[in-house]
């Protein structure tokens, strides 16, 4: 991490930044005193304990039972507060996250990795409009996010609705690995289908499988059924991934009005209680598994219950989650996203004004951070692009800026006579390639000129963008055996009929 | 300030924010170590004093060697280091500044103005398209951003080019004291415009003139002619409003590889001398008169030489810039704004990234924080109103949060079953009327309920905002007499053919 700091040092305000491992450059910003961390840190425990939270899946209510916590009717867990302090000391602090040979990204309190949007069931783009999500669009999204290394993370950006959901997960983790250097994600829909998964993912990756179940190479998330409750698959999930030592995202998705209290503070009490146990049952499945706490919570529109991203609320509750995660030293997920129905001027404010507050509060990895519309039902091709705008701007604001004698410039501004310029300086001249961001969508011609070249405006020049990334993609390079090695594995889950879907 | 405090914490998670005073919320975040902004505080003092800078204005200059500096060669101005730091820390550190009754906002190292775009030549909607600026224009917008307590400053938000340069002022003065309550605008053309201008504003206010020159009513900005350079009107200005006890905003336009180095260190230095001389201008031509330091820096697209906002560079400067103002001490005012040619995707970003570079730069005053296109050569009506989305989304997250036992919300959680949902819970219903943010304009109905009612895109609904905006103006109240007073005053200054501009 040090090294790879003074890199970025070394680069800052140089147009080559290498957006692969971005570290935070802005202050965490806080929304609750530390007394008022401790207070909902405390009634989180106390959820708990004296109400308990109820887990559907037999396997895992034995293992907390066996660990302390006393099952009470209709599954209730109660968890005791020195028993989940005491597992959630467990997880690791930090990890690298391994993805194909020469991508690596490391998760630690201050680094940051974007991840587009995902689990959509919906496509669109401007030539084909919105329709359900097929494999091949899936393939096309992968193909087109590889081209920018400024989302370290992929996911299913969208449902492969074509595919049956028994084989669906090996066309997934195929498709990712196929198309991507990044670091994949599998579902968590039963333990046949994550174990197939995270087989083909240790074959692509070239490792044994004590290595890899030493190594974080793969992902899932687990949303619980807020309210306290945890299903079977979701439970499962957070079972087998620790015990495959492979990073359970573990995301409570807490609207505040809806499934979780109406108030930041109760909002994220109850997401806090959620991600706690779940942690520690990760944790007590396998002491020291890489876990991420999770924490996506925004509100509703009161008017009609729909989630709604990028309100003020959804920033507080960014900040103040930060601050819950850095209260038991936990790397830490958020998301971004929009309501917006069209990639449009609403799409781009909510996205951006979600995405500053997962920033500010100080998030180790933010998903859909490009690209969703609809609150998670539709990803768009073209917003995926200009999202990631945003994505880079703020990774080049991180950056160090320069304060050298020779950058301050007394004697730049020594050289140019009062009222000159200074386009032809010795300075600038040094520095004009390399000194400023160069944008993906921005148009910064004249009104004259992009007017007379056909007023083109930012959603269509996404769209010839994401073209471009498409016909200009290469898959990354993958050895000769182990693509072989995978695709026989592939056909051959493919051909018994994959593995049953837990729900 | 402490009182509306108060008041604002009592408000927080309550839609009825009062938006006319808003405190900052987020921790400024910097990019220069306390060394590095003493190097470049030092190395602007070293400018002004071994370089100099050319100012045309004979009486300025006049003032300037009076007050201990050097004229050379070229109207060159030699100020020395502790003369510059001795005349900025007469400067107030906080004033009130006061619009008509019942309306003003405090200027304090932790408040935060923002203002809409301003001095555009040209003005665009939906309906009419893009045109050179006219009265009737400028009226329009000036209604228009009435019905928002979230800009609490005025100005030209587009150049009245159909009404002659000499009279000019006296309609700009006129039409906002008729139309806002809000703090007006007046151009430094000249001592004649500014005298004639300031006394509208004082009958306006109905107040004697010893009152009006020890209370800040009316504002004016400042450019300067970077590099090191302050040409007639504007160092007339300074000294004019100084004088009236105004609030002159000296605001060098520093766009790093053109006016300005290419770095940001370099750009903010060159400003940060720029700014220190017409400071101490100011201080000299009356000690203690209000103003602002103002640094809208950014950088220019190097292919064009075209300003651009928004960028990574634009928000380093920003966050340099307040770090500097924080050095002196003083109040600091910076800038928002697009080079889009379009109220579209990149006008939002772009306005959107640069707005949260200059709060997180702790910026006192934003000006061209809504409606702002091409760097400033159009104002928006849509985007007017689309940009105010932003304002009230950054000022809402400012507020605090609460975290009392009933917020945290213990009980609510208790009275929830599993897997239930909170929309009926008590909390709840004590609290849903008032305690999201109500969006302007965004969309929150689903994609089939958008899809039916015509898929209107956010700028078609920001352009029925603003028109019912218009539809619903009340003109704020003025005494008769006063009123009467100010109309025979612009009358008479009419009819005598106003006053000459200097230029």
């Amino acid at each position: 991490m040090a090294r790879r700091r003074r890199q970025s040092a070394a680069r800052a305000e140089n147009q080559g930044t290498d957006y692969t491992q971005l570290t935070h450059g802005f202050p965490r910003a806080e929304v609750f005193s530390t007394d008022q961390v401790e207070a909902i840190h405390g009634e989180s425990l106390r959820v708990l304990e004296e109400l308990g939270i109820r887990i559907l899946n037999d396997e895992a209510r034995e293992m907390l039972r066996a660990a302390g916590c006393e099952i009470r009717d209709d599954m209730m867990v109660h968890l005791p507060a020195d028993l989940v302090e005491a597992e959630i000391a467990r997880a690791p602090r930090r990890f690298t996250w391994h993805g194909a040979t020469g991508f690596s990204v490391d998760v630690a309190p201050d680094t940051l990795i974007f991840g587009p949007g995902a689990g959509c069931p919906n496509a669109t783009d401007l030539d084909r409009g919105r329709r359900p999500g097929t494999l091949a669009d899936l393939v096309e999204l992968l193909k087109i996010q590889e081209g920018f290394d400024i989302l370290q993370k992929i996911g299913p950006m969208v449902e492969a609705q074509d595919v049956p959901v028994n084989t669906r997960h090996v066309e997934l983790t195929r498709i990712q690995l196929e198309n991507s250097r990044k670091i994949p994600f599998v579902f968590a829909r039963g333990s046949g289908q994550t174990e197939q998964a995270l087989e083909m993912i240790r074959i692509a990756r070239g490792v044994d499988m004590e290595t890899f179940r030493n190594t974080a190479y793969a992902s899932t998330v687990v949303n619980t059924n807020s309210p306290r409750q945890i299903d079977v698959p979701m439970a499962q999930g957070i079972i087998d991934f620790a015990r495959w030592g492979q990073v359970c995202v573990i995301t409570p998705f807490c609207l505040a009005g809806a499934m979780a209290p109406i108030t930041t503070a109760g909002a994220l009490m109850l997401s806090h209680a959620e991600a706690l146990a779940g942690i520690a049952l990760s944790q007590i499945a396998r002491p020291g598994a890489p876990v991420i706490y999770g924490a996506f919570s925004s509100n509703v529109d009161m008017k009609s219950g729909a989630p709604v991203f990028g309100t003020p609320e959804h920033i507080h509750a960014n900040l103040g989650a930060g601050q819950l995660a850095r209260r038991i030293g936990l790397p830490w997920r958020s998301g971004s996203g929009t309501a917006s129905n069209a990639p449009d001027v609403q799409g781009a404010m909510e996205t951006q004004a979600a995405t500053w507050g997962a920033v500010l509060g100080g998030a180790n990895l933010i998903y859909h951070a490009a690209g969703w519309l609809e609150g998670g039902l539709t990803i768009s091709y073209e917003k995926l692009i200009t999202d990631l705008e945003i994505c880079q701007t703020i990774a080049r604001a991180m950056e160090p800026v320069e304060a050298t004698p020779e950058a301050i410039g007394f004697d730049a501004v020594a050289e140019v006579p009062p009222g000159g310029h200074f386009f032809a300086a010795t300075q600038t001249m040094n520095r004009y390639a390399t000194q400023f961001y160069e944008p993906l969508t921005s148009d910064w011609s004249n009104f004259g000129q992009w007017h007379d070249a056909g007023a083109v405006d930012t959603t269509k020049r996404a769209h010839a963008l994401w073209k471009e990334a498409l016909r200009t993609f290469t898959p990354p390079p993958m050895d000769v055996a182990r693509k072989e090695e995978l695709a026989a594995y592939a056909a051959a889950r493919i051909a018994e009929g994959g593995a049953v879907v837990v729900d």
